[in-house]
């Protein structure tokens, strides 16, 4: 992508900018430009006063920390793509860059092309979102898209998407929702000034999703999409999850195919708003690289609004999701989990039970994640003003007792 | 009718017919053909010698008896109409044209301008017939029209029907399914020689189909029809019903909307046949008196072949059935009765149990007629060469288990 | 076809009849039955005098000639499926009958397995019956369903039919009409008591259609079908004609595919009928022969009573059709036999004109049915009660002046 | 407007504005804010040293110029929501912007919510960008949602529009397509650096549409749009042209419904992207105008970087386009503009004609907008690398050769 990006700043004169030395890692790899603008040596950049913007490309959050937080130190200014370092250390990404008065700027680590961040940064005041929900992984959504609507098995498409170069060089990540996980929790801050670690967000991936499930879903009128979505609740409190979702035909979510992305913000002012765009691979993410470089011109950087001039939003786990669990027979699933049982089917390779549960029950458990279940969102989400109807202690008696109708 | 038929025979000289009296009921009511022609009195006809043929159109199944057998008695030719009737009496009917040497004529009686006992008659020797399955109630399909394709309520459909002429007169014997039952057990005469008295045919209509039978059909791409079948079973039975079924939208009968009938006709040498047209009303049951009359020319009695030349064949109840059974809760439905279940669902409103029972189980039990209850057959309908999974002793306690997936 | 009919009647003892001799082209051919059974020397099933009943099966029209009207005057009945025979001969072979008073059953030659002849023979009176049309090739039927439905070349379409053994042995008979003409020319006989040589009957085929036909028709939400029709005029002639025809959704012919034959039959009545079969193919011939062969059992006879017991019909060609014209270029259209042109469209492939003209000008010209100029009947058909605009010698410039629309 | 937005910014502290004065028309409207914000003198505001942004909202040009340039000459930074003073005076508010270092924002003039001028601003560099193409009026896509897809007659959507507040004061404005032109203008700014008066861009309404162009387009699988579009030529001009477009199925426009606005953008890095919301109404315009205050917090202001870094570029009437021309006959159609004709077609209520003109065509006449004319670009919309057919002379033989098929 470096090399990319290299040819794309010689065509754009107007910015203004030269690429001085591209770090890279393997010296012996031939490239497509001249030799003596490589170098394996990080520090060779870091170290050079002439140097006042580092870009930082690399498929390695170690490294890519390592050379981000120098940078900053040093007094550059950072254009970098690496949503899981920095989902993983934005709380002190945002203190060095206040400490240094350096910006960094990373568009293309949320849905590349779209130009979310910096949208979400200019355009909508807290106290005004209702909510963002996106497809924000375009390696799941080409497999849900080869193997729910165009019948491929899930290998295959999993396989054709690494081809394609659109999954992460380590596909459990796309897979198992974690790299939507990242993106989730960078626009959470953006969105709603809050901070959670990814690793505390509420998800999981389509690793679970069984062709039964696609079943269900044709017969609904349904289409599934991982969905990531952040939502301000009525009592002030924000919801965030990832989860696999049950998308209706009139949602715009269910145009979004194959390895584009789409993210749907609402808002009191603005109402619905859509933007899609490709989310993955190199022109995309150069794209997204370029403006920011754009943008470091006249001195952008992100304010970080809703973090700093409004009251601390705070991630809430106090709210009921309307979900459906897939598994092999009722005495799997877990049920004392739920609420209230509104809806079930099985036949003799997959039963579904579709009902309200507290968020709190995917917080504080691994059950909906074991191997043979899955959990999908239903197309209404998150049940504002809910009435619990459980009394705790006959929870499983109850359930049954749903399940036959007394 | 009769006045109907009266001016048809006006404009058909080549039937070489000539009606000479018109045996009605009200006198007073004012007619549009010669008063002369009328009488209140049947004996009027029944002794005229001039007469030669009776032709019986009257709605009181216990006059129609007496009329008919009086005429096949005094040696004249009849033609009826009335299926109830002949239904009810058609062993003795059958030896009285012998005994007498007169025949009795009766297409109208079942699908009216459909020629399907005539066809069975002369087309399908029964040991290469294997099937016949049709909707023979105009009434009850134009009602399921109405309600699960226009979404119209079951009242203003019935309502509707009969204003349009083809309910008949008691609409609980077209609901019921009583009406198709009479013509199932004529047909069964013909198609395959096996006398069941009408009440002895296992049968409901569509008196307890449930809105959420709609919704689930219309999930699964299925419609709903109310079908009279008739089927050989690989022991040699014969296999006999009317009861709801899901089509699909592949199947002929998928097409037959409103008051039209059609009838599927399988055997092994002409593979699939249809037959399709309109079953009730007054005009249609005209063109089938008619063609009756036309035969009468050349001394056209039906054979009764199966009954006749062929080794009595029997009804069977030794045979499984592919249903849904659909209640408000499963502790309400028997399900004791299943033999195995493949499917089930519910939520709120409505369960459906998907599965396999035993016929004898529909014979036995008025269970499945309770309101409340509807039990649709699935578009296989019978199965053959099934291995019962069920041990009596332990049935209910095998379908928890089953519904809880152990 | 004749060891299939050998083993079916062999199971079907009740009707009674034994198969003697089967008369042979190919003594060497191995076959499935008793050696002595057959013969190659037709004369020794003609003059044997325990002979009563003769089955004429074989695919050659002047050796069938021979052996049914030989047959006939030995006093011999006789069931043949020969249509193209019966077809040219209709009128001799009636007076055959008469004259020798034996039945000559030929079910079998029109759409196989339905009982179409039959029923219009006893059915329908001819005052009552408004038009006959079906679909009545099934080698052409399933072309156009793999050609239009399933994107097959016509080559391979053709070779398929071929190969399933329901194309005739020269398919030309069937891709242009000729095979669809000779039932027509039996049906008119038996629907309207007109006898038309099959060569005077106006037809065509499919051998003309076009790929942009089926665009055009995909487009208006039409299928396209090869449909035999009869129609009784408001001024009492008989209008009768094979060609392609445009079919709506609605229409039941719409659901008639592949190898399968259906007839819709409109009477007052009887309102509207349809019968639905296979239409080719040994064992749906079977299936008519064995029915032919069991109503010999009652001495029946096809009575022709629309030409024996009615004033005679006569065919028509004083009326108007609503067709679209499917040729190269405007030019190449003798527009001059259009009466008025409702729409038309074309493009850089193929041009549509859809008008109204008078029968005549198909009647006195093949302009229609050159190559690269194919003529489809609009859904409408006969167009009733029009009333013409065209000035005779002004037809040319009125066309044009319609087309720029002055 | 100017009384939402003061609740609005009343709720949004961190904005850190106040709101001094409202300048309003009518001074006795009952108002729902303290009477001593408002006044009728826009001088008081204008003159204010207190005051340093002016909000300009209201519906007249004129007047709106005036402020909004006396605002800039005396120092301060405005926001405009006024589309039409805008694309009007664009080249001479650029120069007073940088002759008094004052920015002027007006997000709210193209698509309202919808952040495209930002994103233009921001994210495209003209050498990369392909092409924009936008429904950009919402009031003519209510109407067209409301006609085309919902049977509604065009006085009655109309009013509709009208009545829910998204059309313009003077709808003409909206129907002849003028609205879009006046944003269209603003655009080309934003993506390549063209300034053209509003009144050179070529463009039509929907006020010429036909229902018979609605029914041509649901033949073929279109929906029909207004679309603003401008794109970069391979030969390095830029076309651009507001006109009623089909567009495919497919197509992310034709998910655009009511009064949505939706903004494709094309470019080699980003590949395709669509932005969707709404694009009128007073909550809408607050949010960009809400977003423009926010941005100038840190001095935001548009650099118009396509026309002051780069070489300019420069609006081109030479290209081709693929249209469909629809009127009355062919004779109404000045059909001598075309290249070539690709298809056509008529019936007797209206004549569509597809292919190929120049578009100086449409710059040099008004044919193509006489009343009973519609003309609609096809999806394919400019068709480059068309290499012209026509011999100048003989245009209209050769069209009408076309027509005939020599």
């Amino acid at each position: 992508m470096g090399e990319g990006l290299y040819k794309v700043l010689a065509h754009t004169p107007t910015l203004n900018a030269r690429i001085k030395k591209v770090c890279i890692r393997h010296a012996q790899k031939k490239r497509d430009a001249p030799a003596e603008l490589f170098t394996t040596e990080a520090a060779l950049l870091l170290d050079d006063p002439e140097i006042n913007v580092i870009v930082e490309l690399i498929d390695d959050a170690d490294a890519a920390y390592h050379i981000v937080t120098t940078a900053l130190r040093g007094g550059k200014a950072v254009v970098s793509a690496n949503k899981k370092m920095i989902a993983a250390n934005l709380t002190e990404l945002i203190r060095l860059q206040e400490r240094h008065n350096v910006p960094l700027l990373y568009e293309a680590a949320c849905c590349a092309s779209i130009p979310v961040i910096r949208n979400l940064e200019e355009y909508y005041d807290n106290d005004l979102l209702h909510g963002i929900s996106g497809i924000v992984n375009g390696s799941t959504n080409y497999i849900l898209t080869k193997v729910f609507e165009e019948g491929a098995d899930f290998a295959t498409a999993l396989a054709q998407a690494q081809a394609e170069g659109f999954a992460e060089s380590d596909p459990s990540l796309d897979v198992n929702g974690i790299d939507a996980v990242n993106k989730l929790s960078i626009l959470l801050n953006h969105a709603y000034g809050v901070t959670v670690a990814p690793g505390r967000i509420v998800h999981t991936g389509i690793q679970n999703l069984h062709e039964e499930d696609a079943r269900y879903a044709r017969e609904k009128g349904y289409g599934i999409k991982l969905v990531a979505q952040a939502r301000k609740l009525e009592d002030g409190g924000v919801a965030a999850f990832v989860l696999p979702q049950f998308v209706t035909e009139q949602s715009q979510l269910h145009t979004v195919k194959n390895e584009y992305n789409g993210v749907i913000i609402e808002s009191s002012l603005a109402d619905k708003q859509f933007f899609y765009g490709k989310g993955a691979g190199g022109f995309p993410t150069a794209s997204a690289v370029l403006s920011d470089l754009s943008a470091l011109r006249y001195n952008y950087r992100y304010e970080y609004k809703k973090l700093n001039y409004h009251a601390p939003q705070e991630a809430s786990d106090d709210f009921y999701l309307k979900v459906c669990l897939s598994c092999k027979g009722l005495l799997q699933a877990p049920h004392e989990y739920f609420d209230c049982v509104l809806e079930w089917s099985s036949n003799e390779q997959r039963c579904h039970i579709t009902g309200i549960l507290h968020f709190s029950a995917l917080v504080n458990g691994q059950w909906w994640k074991q191997p043979g279940v899955s959990l999908i969102l239903c197309p209404e989400g998150i049940v504002e003003g809910y009435v619990p109807r459980k009394i705790a202690a006959d929870a499983e008696v109850e359930f049954v007792e749903q399940l036959v109708g007394v």
